[in-house]
């Protein structure tokens, strides 16, 4: 029996980054280096999915063995990501002929897209043009985002590192309110991602332990902003506890459903200016309640906060990239790892697997009994759920007082073909 | 010889807090505990001086040996600080005598006094009062702000802390930009505290080692804003690097001397609206180079990150405190402990004093040669400065994946005045 010829493998990062897409990236690289036999080079996509099309891809084995290693600790996407959603075969089939075109160019047999529901989906669809163009490229996708929304896994790397972010960063808020609130700021609110799902705002609650601990107040995209009984629970809060902390999602909004983000501010010029909903809840508790007020707006920090990332978070990310090779090596065609949760206390999971075909278009949404019956906090079910996504910490190398984050090379691979793309 | 009969010590938190205040309280008790021959009791104020004034003060010595050491990894004020500047002596001299009436009622032989200006300014007053009222109170600050802007010390414990943790968000930031650009965001803004001094602003251009890496523009409260000169440079910077990131400090004004965070946002109702400087500065950016971006406003997250606090910081707050002690113990009265340095590289520093009455009134300002030329980030000279002080990590413990700070029994004392404060 004569052993097949390697063949390569396409690596490319997909939408918004996160702490720990790089450690995915990691798993993929050094699992893919131990199996010389069936996997020759790993070409990256420089920024994600264009890179493909673009003929535009990194060759990844000009980076160290230390470089590698160093993507573990490194946030963000090393290799470049990318918003870029390919439309439906029938709508552009030319894009996914491209794609395979660049494939079959650069003998790459295997396709692995690190990304959330949408990449998944473009995963699955490769995975089939590739079949009825008659050229085998085994496409399994790699399970990130912040957003904890992709379903069949019980959760989705990228989130434990935001969710101990979070969670660390309004409890250290709330000593600093606690300290103030006597003569100065009696109520504070942070920001935090997650438009369409609270995940990440329920995460916020974990630092709260006991009654009074903050954060006091949590304001969930599920649940539509009730603005008397919310300055009514700022108002009791203050009183019982000399201050209120509250953590609010970027995508509340209204019963009509408006955000509560866009509700008005208008620069001088009169222009809608989108200000975050921080500062209008902040502007509301003023009004109303007359009391001073700080607020915070985390964005980008949050997402690539790899200086605390959570040492589970990491770990999963890792063992989801190393899954995905392994499982392109049993010959496993359109699949994406998953993490299976098999005990909460302790906690234990394990690696699963699950098809492309049902992934996507389907949205692992906070369930309502996450959420307490007033809407304004977490249930214990949800703790149980949320604490050992945080546990462990992960610290990265510092050097002269800073994380010692490395830069790749980057190095492209030469192209063979002679069109462009023309999307 | 007969010993002298051990007094007690009080101790009271100043203004806004930092990551490692308490640091500086955790080096003022356990130093006094030393003492027992010396010191008796260490009283703490609830909410700092107003403590004093209403009598309202916490027995430190109810805490466990575990307690107080805990402390040193606790952000914030945990006994309460207060914003609460006594008046001049001929304009509030009962306040004054109220605060002499409450130390004599609990044989307060030394005062601590942990603030900024303001503080150390009272702090001198009040040793100039004990003497004219024939109550002598042995008078020493113990320096604090993160705003780095008292005399005579290299630095304020409080800075180095807040100074790693904008360094170290603006590096991870712009590595999430610069992953984004090809599709997605291409400009980034941060905005930091210090409303008067550019001190923060320039740490955060410590993550930028090489041409190319974030923060690629810092706006300083010391540069009146330039608006074509700043469009052009961002400008330019997305055409060379692809993205732009951006620190700009809270306090950032125009030419005629207004905030720029001040610049006409109105809410619905067409109320005055205090945004923020970073929308303000990212609209900009957007209504006229039409790049997409991003901002975060870190607010309190910045001074209370103690999960990312600076070792050389802490040590410092330590010392502080523990040289406020032993000052006062030498029988120093009215100075404040300093940081002397003696060498950048390898930084090397030692604890020096200053009179109290040499520190009132006078700000550390950040020197121009600290800006380059063009007034966009921070030259050689500042990095020499500003480096040592973000050098080395000192984390906190960890519970369930979230930092462990302590919370103290806070246990009062028994109160002997029947008057209460009137202030």
């Amino acid at each position: 029996m004569v052993a097949a010829k390697p063949r390569n493998a396409f690596y490319a990062q997909s939408g918004g980054v996160t702490a720990v897409i790089n450690a995915s990236a990691c798993g993929v690289i050094e699992t893919a280096r131990k199996h010389p036999d069936r996997i020759g080079k790993v070409y990256a996509g420089r920024h994600g999915i264009l890179g493909a099309l673009r003929e535009d891809l990194i060759d990844t084995s000009k980076e160290s063995v230390e470089a590698i290693r160093a993507l573990r600790h490194t946030p963000a996407g090393a290799f470049g990501s990318a918003r870029y959603k390919l439309k439906g075969l029938d709508q552009n089939r030319a894009e996914y002929e491209r794609l395979i075109e660049v494939f079959r160019a650069h003998d790459i047999g295997y396709f692995f897209y690190n990304g959330g529901g949408d990449s998944q989906d473009t995963c699955h669809k490769v995975s089939q043009i590739g079949e009825e163009l008659g050229y085998p490229v085994i496409c399994v996708g790699v399970p990130k985002t912040i957003d904890n929304d992709l379903p069949h896994t019980d959760c989705c790397p990228g989130f434990g590192s935001v969710a101990k972010y979070v969670a660390t960063s309004i409890r250290e808020a709330g000593y600093d309110v606690a300290s103030m609130a006597e003569t100065s700021t009696k109520v504070f609110v942070l920001e935090v991602m997650g438009r369409h799902a609270g995940w990440i705002t329920a995460a916020c609650g974990l630092a709260s332990e006991k009654a009074g601990e903050a954060p006091h107040i949590l304001l969930f995209p599920e649940i539509p902003f009730d603005q008397a009984a919310f300055l009514a629970r700022v108002d009791a809060c203050v009183r019982e506890y000399g201050h209120c902390v509250i953590g609010v999602s970027e995508g509340l909004h209204n019963a009509d459903g408006s955000f509560m983000a866009d509700s008005g501010m208008r620069d001088a010029f009169g222009h809608a200016q989108l200000g975050g909903v921080a500062p209008v809840i902040a502007n509301l508790v003023k009004q109303h309640l007359g009391y001073k007020y700080h607020w915070a707006v985390a964005d980008y920090l949050q997402r690539a906060a790899r200086h605390i990332a959570s040492k589970t978070d990491v770990k999963q990310a890792y063992a989801m990239g190393k899954a995905a090779v392994e499982l392109a090596l049993k010959g496993r065609n359109a699949v994406m790892p998953t993490i299976v949760r098999t005990s909460d206390v302790p906690y234990q999971w394990k690696v699963g697997s699950v098809a492309l075909a049902s992934v996507a278009n389907i949205e692992h949404k906070l369930p309502r009994d996450y959420i307490t019956a007033d809407g304004f906090h977490i249930t214990p079910k949800a703790r149980r759920y949320l604490a050992p996504l945080i546990a462990g910490e992960d610290y990265p190398p510092y050097r002269d007082g800073l994380p010692d984050y490395v830069r790749l090379r980057l190095a492209p691979v030469k192209r063979k073909l002679k069109t462009d793309f023309a999307g």
